[in-house]
């Protein structure tokens, strides 16, 4: 395990606009959009524009940009999709389930009765997607 | 659902000195101390002081000064236990597993193979979570 940052993971390629996102948010720090294999409705990923594997080796700057934005995404999310709560997962090394190698924060909004769908499951409808960030953008 | 903050909660109650606590971490916006009921070797919790109920109310400075002791407790954590990676998880309201309702980050140390146990499971030995603090905070 290398544990160093490589430009090549999906993320960076979204954020260079290489590959599309249904994009919810973006500042001079952070970009917000949606998850592609949401756990639940509105699962979104929060991800700092600096380069960084993950949360051990991000610059402090990076880490409350990133909470900010963060709290922005959360608030809008459970109010763009009527939640009872929301649950906030951040991964480091893929012992503790990350999969992307540049540091993001899962935003998943949580509804009384209805569990997390797997971390890794079932790719969603882009067209849902698109919807489900439009209902964001709109709390925001 | 009120949705305030209710200083009677057990973390107010640890941060006002009124119960004990296996403190790992201090500084003049947070402390961090081992979850009585861990889901796994090392689960310890950051606190900020100020008073909130969840990220959703949260004042900015707040979340921010949270963020970096996260980092701080994640990087020491997986240090002290030779761990493979740290999961972070902050719940929101009942819905997302919230089950004290002043403002919380768990840090978790992760090790390959070991799933996580239960949120709220059983309550560990006081001095297994004593010797825990001892060998985060010499990472510290």
């Amino acid at each position: 395990m290398t544990e160093t940052y490589d430009d090549s993971n999906i993320f960076a390629k979204i954020l260079r606009g290489e590959i599309p996102s249904a994009r919810v948010y973006e500042d001079a720090h952070v970009v917000a959009f949606m998850d592609v294999m949401p756990q639940g409705t509105g699962h979104t990923l929060v991800v700092p524009k600096a380069p960084s594997r993950n949360l051990l080796d991000a610059a402090p700057e990076t880490l409350g940009a990133s909470i900010a934005a963060v709290q922005k995404i959360a608030i809008a999310a459970k109010k763009a999709f009527a939640a009872d709560g929301v649950t906030v997962m951040q991964f480091n090394e893929p012992a503790a389930g990350q999969s992307v190698f540049h540091l993001h924060f899962h935003v998943i909004p949580r509804f009384e009765g209805v569990a997390l769908k797997p971390h890794s499951g079932k790719m969603e409808d882009p067209e849902v997607l698109a919807q489900n960030a439009q209902k964001i953008i709109a709390e925001l």
